[in-house]
């Protein structure tokens, strides 16, 4: 079988998370080429070293640059940072690389333009990685949608929460840096809340959005030092849809236990849908069948449901992880293709939109176009 | 027992829903009164004498002008639409009766004010009747907060969802006409969401609004004529409270699936909250304790909690018609005591004053004041 | 409206119960006569006259034996402990009133099927109170069984777990002392639980039984004295069905956390059924549709739910005494229409056998028959 | 770092679980070896050579004669049906390689006997593949429970559900033949649930067991032909631990709409806890603290939890396949360490003694001793 050589960039989390996806997917699922992970990079030699070995890359290097370029390469995948974003996609495409990159597509929409712009300019196939699409519940969810089951849909409601910054004592790191994260919960966990409403609902028209920071000022990562926090603790907003649906958003790092509370809930003339991605298998789904209806948990493991065929027999949990294995499973079934996967570039660009009429509703206290 | 004579304007649902309670509550509690359910009064005659049979009361009446000044009346206890609450108030608190008043306290903002100003220059005890803040759960949370057990909140996030108007051939009835009712979901159901909001996170600063119409004309009950809908099917709003803590709140009619689903979540730095009224008799508390903390479900039901004394063993489930009796309960008691109960009259105004500040915020596409 | 003068002997825990559900069956329910609360009788004058006060009763007594002959006496409410069940029901047939009976039906197997001669005998309606048949979604359950929603039945699965015991300084009450109780937890509520079993499967064949006694000897109440416990405090059994069913039935006072898990579940060959009564007002239905299948929550407060009808709108929860009311609404109907109500005193020495045969079991180590 | 070599025989359902956990583990945990998954054995050439490319071992065999022998072989894992357990595992023994053997451990208490005495008689390691054991919800319940957080136990109550065979044209593998499976629900799933119930409460004295075929007769796979289903489809059974506690345990094919529904709930004096493997992420845990004590979900995704500081930030899911990692995980260093892993074949032969102990009392109708 042909070979698909890969290059990361970034072997953090999402570098833990995108690699196990590029050693797995070819194990569980029939795939046109087999997925070579050709070279990790990163900057610190020592470090990506040892993330090279433990992770099963062939190769690691320090300098992206020098990468992206290789004429070995089919694939640069993007896990960095989002400030770094945008340089690398331009290097990738301007080399004639497939782009995947991590969301969010960048830390403003003026940089998922510009990258957006490049990727069209250069003709290479782009894809961008929002893995909870491909939950088999949210891709039963997005497939019942379509299918007309819910019906007209009237009502979205979208929470992300988490409850790791309650503690005022917890560090200052970059994530809190508006320079290095670009915002907080926002571009964080509201992207992800926001980018399945898209999906699940349609294209967002407006927005009236607020954000929200409980603590001013935190300690810098071992040290005595406190420094400022200049992105957002908390965002919320309410919606109104292209297509005439409304919604709210919420996203905060102050939900005491909450663990991972990644929660939509869409209300149709024909049916409801509710998924927490704290129970990712399963799928609320109500249809309207007289007195005796209700809320049916669905448990999402069955052979016939989206990409569960590839894992175990029904009635078997699959984890977080696995959502980024459909996505790489997607990603390379296009490749073969040559056709667009989804979400596309556009879908960053779309999204950063909406974040960005968020952050400027919640300074001018004024609904804003967000599309 | 020294007798305590009531008299009640309406007869329909909240009629009998305060009936039972006027009924139910010396057979369950102790009381300093015994309430006599004297005469209740409504503009069918032969509709209400049936009631009165039914429900249990001496005598019925048509006029309410009659019955409020009849000295033999302590407790006028109205449950008539929102448009006729002023005029029947205003003449109670004239005749110097304690004056018990259905939710919303009125169609209006001006309406409230001027109930206030009168049964404060009239020096008579007022009370409004918002069930659910004396639902044993409900209780609970207060108790909690007020122990300071889930310490500074963060965030409110209210829902009331119904599914009552999904169907667009559903009629149009006097709550869809704002003569009558004043606003739809608005003023029905986020009212009590509003209200909890108030009594257990504090006093509402501003908002951001938002109303939506999806059927905007509907049969005439009985009828094939048409008649528009000029009230909002689901009303949206963020929410700043004044003591820094931000929140959602969100009615409507149009959730299929949701019966009556009146839901909070509370987040504090210490621990967070969850009710839902389609499970009244549990409150999910979450303290946090380390990794093994999580949501637990308590069922409310034991003789230590808020009003369950008066019931049965620990175990034994209440209904919604409980939150009635547990109001004239503490009304009864407060009249011994002549103490001002809560909510008072004032509640209502400042409630009114925040869904004034929605429907503006909702016309004007700007943060409004609420308080 | 024609009286129905009721006389109730016992005033305690099932006193209320029943004493509500004679007061409130005619507030909600349209009935054919009207409930006449005439005497209530106990033994003790002074705490029976409060009693009848507080409860509602015209009149009090103290002695069985005279209340049951009183020719203005339509109907013998039985509410006292086991150990009296048998004379009063005696007394009360042979004076040709209509009996209704707390459950268990008698402390031994010989006392109930004495009593079902009696009342045979003497050609009267007589009713044991197994109030949890009335809970709507156990009525809907045994709706959807009757239309073959569920198909062949394959298994019942029921507890009734409860926490009281947990603590070995709790009190030795008259419920743990075997010549006033009978039995323990296998009478008290394993005994709901085999009903429901028969009521909604069907006969019981046979039984392997097991009784467990944990704690041997506990303080006698307000005293430092212990005396033994010589009842069960934990009830299990296989249970094989006429119909080839098979089943368990566990019933504990040692599960903590459990306040009043009265839980069931059925799975036929085409659904599933599971009931909790510590969240009475749902019923999970599951219909086998393929894959996207699910246990699905029922609210069971709609108007066309049973019994639903008489209280309140849609989405509005009932309580724990709303059963004995359904039960006294029937037993009413019954009186008018003359048709003998079930439970029937028949019904009760079906039960009975079970819990003799369980007895039997748990003694001889061996499966033993139970009908 | 010194390579581990194994050798599996079977490559079907648990083929492809072992073999993701000898490829996973180094991945995410630091190991004192590398597993190097070097062959995979199979009766047919074909079939074997496809799941060596898909699984990712380096040879294939269709002789396990010949591979338990190698030199270069470290470990055996048998993931063959259970007809097969007994004599690859004595041939491993007998060549002193460490076995691994999947459960259950052999069809028959004879054959688990044996087994035992060749590992002991060898002196190699051995481990039976019970992989519930290290879900880390059920590691964390173990943990619990040895720290006495939930007291002393008195209920164990144990479910396997499953719904596979409710269609009665559902094919006779071989899973219902007697003559390859051994047994039916009973040695497939009732003991997992038996397996927890020894580890987590402890050593099962005797048991009244009782098992049912509904189906007697299913087509063959592919075939017109029926053949006749002489194991059982449902196993139940009432326990008696040595400790005093009670318990039940059942396991069904027959449970519509239950998936993989492994439940268990434990009743301690200080606590309770419930596991169910349809969300293996969550441990339900109660401890008694008054009134306001209650189930919480603990979701086991905290890195302090046992085995997930391997994978994911907290809040992040992990699948079935972990499960199996874990397990690798302590075999590997249990090699190392020179240890006997948990758990062992003495552990197969005591749940072996168990399921003996059902079905000879199933057959005899009375209580037999299970060690």
């Amino acid at each position: 079988m042909k070979k698909l050589n890969v290059a990361m960039i970034g072997y953090k989390f999402m570098g833990r998370a995108h690699s196990n996806a590029w050693r797995q997917v070819g194990k569980f699922f029939d795939l046109p080429y087999e997925p070579v992970l050709k070279v990790i990079c990163g900057r610190n030699d020592a470090d990506v070293k040892i993330a090279a070995d433990k992770l099963g890359w062939d190769e690691h290097a320090t300098a992206w640059q020098d990468v992206v370029g290789r004429k070995d390469i089919d694939v640069v995948d993007i896990c960095t940072p989002g400030d770094s974003h945008m340089p690398i996609a331009l290097g990738a495409a301007e080399a004639k690389k497939v782009v995947f990159c991590e969301k969010p597509l960048a830390n403003s929409l003026a940089e998922a333009e510009r990258m957006f712009d490049a990727v069209k300019r250069a003709g290479v196939l782009h894809m961008l990685c929002h893995n909870y699409r491909r939950v088999p519940a949210v891709a039963l969810a997005k497939q019942l949608i379509d299918e007309g089951r819910i019906g007209t849909i009237r009502h979205y409601r979208g929470v992300y929460l988490q409850d790791r910054l309650v503690d005022p004592e917890s560090p200052r790191t970059w994530r809190l840096e508006k320079a290095k994260a670009g915002s907080g919960a926002l571009g964080d966990i509201a992207s992800h809340s926001l980018d399945l409403a898209r999906h699940l609902v349609g294209d967002i028209a407006e927005v009236s959005g607020m954000l929200e920071t409980f603590v001013h000022e935190r300690p810098l990562p071992g040290s005595n030092a406190r420094a400022p926090v200049d992105v957002d603790d908390a965002a919320l907003a309410l919606l109104r849809f292209r297509n005439g649906a409304v919604g709210t958003v919420e996203a905060s790092r102050f939900a005491l236990g909450r663990k991972n509370h990644n929660r939509f809930e869409i209300n149709g003339n024909k049916g409801s849908l509710v998924f927490d991605l704290e129970r990712l298998n399963e799928l609320e789904l109500y249809i309207e069948e007289g007195p005796n209806s209700g809320f049916r948990r669905v448990l999402v493991t069955d052979p016939q449901h989206p990409f569960i065929g590839g894992w175990w027999p029904r009635g078997h949990l699959i984890g977080y992880e696995h959502s980024f294995t459909h996505t790489v499973l997607d990603l390379v079934k296009a490749i073969h293709e040559q056709k667009l996967p989804a979400p596309s570039f556009e879908d960053g660009v779309k999204n950063q939109r909406v974040l960005d009429a968020i952050e400027r509703s919640a300074s001018s206290g004024r609904w804003e176009k967000s599309s």
